[in-house]
């Protein structure tokens, strides 16, 4: 159905520290498609994600944001990490964030899924400052969210050895499940959450940090961190 | 790498109200498998999803959780509604879940993931219970969530007309956004969220009720329904 043709450019609508962003520059990086980086600012200014143009891309008011422009210029505009993920694998196949194999697609999308939907949402930043205003302790509501997480990852990845360790979760090449577990991992230690108890985890942490697209998709490395830091 | 063969059959840990549950149920039925329902009552006895029973087999506390078994007694475990529906696209494919086309797909998981890793984590029932502790507002908290939510959804529909009008998003037969988004207007309702912003949602919901599959997934039409209501 689509009326986009090869070859494709790509804006990514993306804010340095959002884990959902993070996920998809990682595969962006891994499949080594070059984007166009436009910064979201989620804190100054009460968050430009709340902001009419953005809105107006996205009422969700959140990134990751992503427009897929061909040479006629037709448009295809997409949110959401997990749906970006899947049409990524379409247009450039290689790494493929999730399984050909039907049985470990399914198994990585829990994986996924875990934190996408079980930690994430309930950890993000405006779920964290409406606890604050409630008078809530965001520390503990966070940590308690994410080491639950971690703790059915672990579970999982050592029940289903070999499968899940080989050396990545689904083979030789991270894919969708290392794309989310590296920015979770990066929130886990932002609340000082003791991750010891999740040896499989901090492995794979330990493989990606060695890759050039996990170090050229980290916060750190994207052109809002500089200015955030100097707000 | 599957080591299961055809035929298969399924048990189903469910709670009647789960909407992450009745997703999967949707699933099973409009595929016409047939399933052993096991109930795991979420709020009776501090919630049995707590107990050492389920946390064996899902960490997370939390349905749905699908046992796919062989006749060779192989059996394959899987938490997610997302991940369940993606595998039982593959072991039953008529109709599916998620389209084939990929641009498509994306789109689907891109509805899909708005309810399941925008709005329900937000408002399901351990976070409501937890802001009723810190003494916040739980119907305003659930209400903005799922507003705000359903709010977007609207806009895509409207936005992407006709593919997103036909007369499912997807086409003739529905999937998986509209197996997630019945249960997300059902706890829009019990909220008594105001719906009338939506027509397109509703009309979706109302295509929906007329299908036997929908009505045999509804939470009144389950067997732990009734127990609920004695309790």
């Amino acid at each position: 159905m689509s009326s986009l043709t090869a070859p494709y450019t790509f804006t990514l609508r993306s804010y340095w520290r959002s884990s959902a962003s993070w996920r998809v520059r990682v595969a962006l990086e891994l499949k080594g498609l070059s984007y166009r980086y436009e910064p979201v600012h989620l804190v100054r200014d009460g968050g430009e994600q709340h902001q009419a143009a953005h809105l107006a891309l996205n009422p969700m008011a959140q990134v990751p944001h992503l427009t897929v422009s061909d040479a006629r210029g037709q448009t295809w505009q997409l949110t959401q990490s997990v749906a970006i993920l899947s049409l990524l694998d379409h247009l450039a196949p290689t790494p493929l964030m999730f399984p050909s194999d039907p049985w470990e697609r399914a198994r990585v999308l829990e994986l996924l899924e875990v934190i996408n939907s079980g930690i994430q949402p309930i950890q993000n930043l405006s779920v964290l400052q409406a606890v604050e205003r409630m008078g809530g302790d965001k520390v503990s509501w966070a940590t308690e969210a994410i080491a639950r997480g971690l703790k059915a990852l672990e579970w999982r990845c050592q029940s289903e050895r070999p499968l899940l360790s080989a050396p990545f979760v689904m083979g030789d090449s991270p894919g969708a499940f290392e794309a989310a577990l590296i920015p979770q991992l990066y929130n886990a230690r932002r609340f000082s959450l003791d991750l010891s108890p999740y040896p499989r985890l901090l492995e794979l942490e330990a493989l990606c940090a060695e890759l050039e697209a996990f170090q050229r998709a980290s916060p750190d490395a994207q052109p809002d961190a500089l200015r955030s830091q100097q707000v």
